[in-house]
This record gives structure tokens, sequence and C-alpha cells, in this order.
């Protein structure tokens, strides 16, 4: 790195606290973290070290005026942690771009916003080349095992006929929200009825498939969704709280793409509590064909983070616009 | 794809010749070969389709005069595959920037060129830049298994401390020249002469190895190299020879890297025929750890010709220069 990058963490839940911890780790890498941003009253005013656990004061206070924060520190890149939704963020990411601050989310619609978004995605690109900064959303799911690495895979094929990419996290060893989002210990019956609000479950698993659908140009004619409970089959301790046998253990979600009646993709993601086998898996049935696994599958805190903090220098080369991850170079580790 | 790519297919080898069949089953995507070029005279002056073993004839008349073709074809790309040597290759790739014409190219060497030769990669990026064209050396391996994949594997991680690839291919379902290559049917002590010769085994290993490290910006101070002969331990067939006993029935090549006493990188590589459980793994030791398998090994030939083939509309839409396979956007398969 020949110049340092003044990044600022936009959001302190728990991915955002960790990619915070990764951020001091970078110095050596031309990463300074200077600031922090949240809306929590209970955050608001603290030093950053005192929020993170950390014994030593970092003088950097957390603010919940992004504005003030991006001026006073001259903010190259935000690393922004705050929803999954983009409805919800889109004025955060605009007020980013026209601070002119770069943006790597963890939203995951907007890991591939052209589909559910195409307006907000729009004016996003619009705003973002206006200001001459970069948007992109990124992590492991949406941002990697999914997605990215399955359309990396087709890049040594011909002529495919179709992919298979099969996750199964075991969410036992997960951050509380993620097992919380899944249902894990609810009744059956709670779970149908939060399932009708449409933001239950995993989010992005669409946005995964229409990426590599336009990867690939193929014009989906039809996608089809589900959304199932997986039921514990013996009772459950995690070190957060117990799944009761009967009880939600969590989700079973998949969703099918066809593209003509000669090419598929199939995307079928399981995250619960005990589960068999964690795996992440890519079969692209081709010319030659590819069978890829990944053992035990990518931890998915750990991961999303790294994605968050590995694509900031990308992010700073790259040229204006809203982007996504087949727009920029392949993501390396920033750094050992 | 908006615009029709004129591409030329320059050398006619197994690899070459696969690749011009492929190329002209991507007319849909926007790609037309529109030439071809060989110096063997018994090639030169006949109808593509011939040398091809097509029924029909193309109207593409193999010419070993480059510059006149790509005068003549007004050619946007040219697809490279002559040697896996960069001195021998230099007047070629420079003569198709000179014409203007961009370069995917299957030499091994170009893949990461700026270790073993930097002098000729500063002039062919130079050359490049010169006349807006762009370079660039891909395949699988080098090209992905070994290096472009591991690679964007780490991007899911911070803190990496080794990293291990190991391929394992059996050469006998590959071509000829390539079980040639790894010297199957010789004798131990032909083997080791001919080893002596410096072109013998596996071209790329180094440039793998030297890619990933550049793109941890590692600064390896120490790189060991090997290269083994396997032994049969029976009587094996291939389509083309037989491998007595006690003959060699192929390579086994290491390269190992040291960045300080704390971060390695290790590339293993079996190629001989008759190889029990073919297969390309890759373990990142990093936070988190990456545990990733390709059962049964991506199959080089197909995947080479793929990754050259898929490579071309990412080449044209790129900046000038010479390029690596990390300055280019994430590959993937060109149309279906």
């Amino acid at each position: 790195m020949t110049k340092t990058i003044n990044v600022v963490q936009y959001g302190l839940g728990p991915i955002g606290a960790e990619s915070a911890r990764k951020l001091l780790e970078k110095s050596d890498n031309g990463i300074r973290l200077v600031g922090a941003i949240d809306i929590d009253p209970a955050k608001v005013g603290k030093d950053l070290g005192e929020i993170l656990g950390m014994k030593e004061r970092l003088g950097i206070v957390v603010s919940n005026d992004a504005r003030t924060v991006f001026r006073s520190t001259q903010t190259h890149v935000a690393v922004h942690t705050t929803s999954s939704f983009l409805e919800k963020v889109f004025s955060q990411l605009a007020q980013c771009a026209e601070s002119n601050v770069n943006v790597v989310s963890s939203t995951e619609e907007l890991f591939y916003p052209y589909d559910r978004h195409p307006r907000i995605a729009m004016e996003l690109d619009a705003i973002a080349k206006r200001n001459g900064i970069t948007i992109v959303g990124t992590g492991v799911n949406p941002g990697f095992v999914m997605d990215t690495l399955p359309l990396m895979a087709t890049g040594m094929c011909t002529k495919i006929r179709s992919i298979t990419v099969e996750r199964v996290v075991d969410a036992s060893r997960r951050r509380l929200p993620l097992q919380r989002k899944i249902g894990a210990g609810m009744s059956v019956s709670d779970f149908e009825e939060k399932k009708k609000s449409g933001t239950f479950g995993h989010i992005g698993l669409r946005e995964s498939l229409l990426f590599i659908a336009a990867g690939l140009e193929w014009n989906l004619q039809r996608v089809e969704e589900s959304l199932a409970p997986m039921i514990a089959t013996k009772d459950i301790k995690t070190p957060y709280f117990e799944v009761a046998r009967g009880q939600v253990s969590g989700i079973h979600q998949i969703i099918n793409g066809y593209n003509n009646a000669t090419h598929s993709l199939l995307l079928d993601l399981k995250m619960y509590v005990g589960a068999d086998n964690p795996h992440d898996s890519i079969f692209v049935d081709g010319d030659p064909p590819i069978d890829l696994e990944i053992k035990t599958g990518v931890f998915g805190d750990s991961a999303t983070v790294a994605a968050l903090v590995n694509i900031i220098p990308l992010v700073v080369a790259s040229g204006p616009g809203l982007m996504t991850m087949k727009e920029l170079p392949v993501l390396r580790s920033l750094g050992s």
C-alpha cells in the first residue's frame, strides 16, 4: 500500500464490532480506522475501545452523526453494517456517497440490487458516479460461497447445463442475532406466522441466484423460492439458548432459476443448530464438470468481516459507481 | 454482448485446435472466429475446417503470416497457444500488440512473468499500453487451480499463516504432448538427464507461487523447488502408449515459498499416468480456515480452452497493458 486509507466503521452490531477489531489490526496494510458510527444511545459518546471490550482507549468516540464524522476525519471508505434491507439503508448509503466516501456494505440486498430494487440501484449508481465513489455489497453469503465462487468456477467451463450450490451451516457456532433470524427454538406454528412477515430467514439467496444468472447472461424465465423450518430431532443446547425436540432448529431455504428448459440454477441453504456435516458444495454441470466442496463450510461471521476488510483497497482503486463482486478484481486477503 | 469480437486462433496444436472449435460455438455470444495462424507447413494454406477434422469448410485459410491475417480481418483478440516459454513467444506477442490486437495466451510463463522475465514483462507492458491493448496469460494451471482460486479463497480470511495447494492429475486422460512432457514411459536415468535441460516437467508452478505471493503482498525471502519422477508400480496402458512397471509414470513437482519464518506457501503437483485419487485441494490456514477440494480435479485440457475463450470479453473491456488474473474481474463462463 502506498497511501493510507482512512476507514470509518458504520454500525457496531456483532459484525460491525468485529470489523472494527480487524480494521485496527490492518494498520501495517495501510488501513487507518478513524471513526465509528452507531445510533444506539448506549454506544454514542463512548470510546470505541470501551465498546469493543478492549482495555485501552482508542481516541475514537462513537458518533451518531455520519456527516460530521466523515468531514472531520477525511474518510475514504465506510464499512457499513447496519441492516440487511436496502430500503432501510438507502439514505445512509446516499449520505456516504454525498460525503465522497466509498462504501463497502454487508447489506444483503445490496449484493445484487438490480432485481428487487432496480430504482434504488439506479439512484445509488447515479449518486456514486456523481461523487466519484464506489458502492459495493459483499460478505460470505451473499458475497462468496453461493454466488461469486460458483460464478468463478464456471470460468473453467464451456457448455453449462446447470449449477447446484448447497450450503449447510451449523448455527450453534454462530452469533445470537443469526440464531434468532433462523427461528431456532420457535414452535412450528410461530415459524409459519413469522414467515409471513417476508423479512424472516436468510436474506440474499435471491440476490445470489440473480447475480450468477447475470454473470452468465442467462435470462431466467422462472424463479421459484421456498422456506421451510428444520425441526430438531433431539434436544439441543447452544451457548445462548436451548432447542427442544420438535421445535424449530433453523431454516431450509431453496431457490431455483430456469433459463429455457435446458439451463437451471439451484441454491439450497440449510442453517440450523446442530447441523450434520456442515459444508459448502458447488457442482457445475459443464464441460468439464466442476465438483467443489469446502469442508465444514466457510465460517460465516469471521469470513464476512474478512470480505468487508479485504475489499477496501479494491474499492478504492475501482472506478466510480454501484458495483457488484463480478465487476471488481478477484478478492484476496489484505496482508497477513 | 453488444458488439461482435473478431478473434484469431494463433497456434493450432491440440489446445489451439480445441480452442478454435469452442470459438466457433460462441457465435451466439458475440465471438466471431475470423482467422487461424500456424507455422506448420502441413497446415498452412488449408481450410481450418479440414484441420479441425470437420466436414464443412469454414472459409478460414490457415496462414503463417500473422500481420496480414490481423490486417485483413480487423482482429480484436488473438487466442495464442504456441509455446510455454516467454522468450520463444515474445516477438509473436509484440507483433499482436503492434497490430492493435489483444492477446489471451496459454503461455505458462506469461501467467506471472515479473519474476523469471522482468525485462520482457516491462517491454510487453509498454508495447501493450502504447497500442491500447491488453495481454494476459491464463489457463487452468497456471491460471486457476493452483493460483487464482487459492488467492480468491484467501479473500474470506484475515491472518493467513500458510496456504497449501495440491493437484494430482491422472495423465492417462490427457493429450499426448502432456504425457511426453511429464516423461511417461521413460527410464529413471533418462528422466534425470532430461531434467537437466530445465524445460522439462510442468511449466508454471513458480509463476503460480509468485502470483499468490504478489496478491498477498508477501515478499518471499526463500523459494525452494524440486522435481522428481513418479515411478509406475505396475504396467499401465494409455490410449497412446504403455508404461512398464519401474519406468517413469510422470512427475512430482513441489515449490515452497517463505515470507519470514511465519508465513509459507506450498504448491504440490503430481501428474502421472494411472494416478490414484486425482483431485485439487486448497487449504488456507487463516481466520477462518478454508479447506477446499475439487473432486477428481479440474480436467486440464478442456478447462484451459474454456479459460482462454471465457476471458475474451473481460480482456476487451479491460484497460491496456500487461495484466494478470488478479487485475481482471472474476472469470465466468461466456454464455451457455
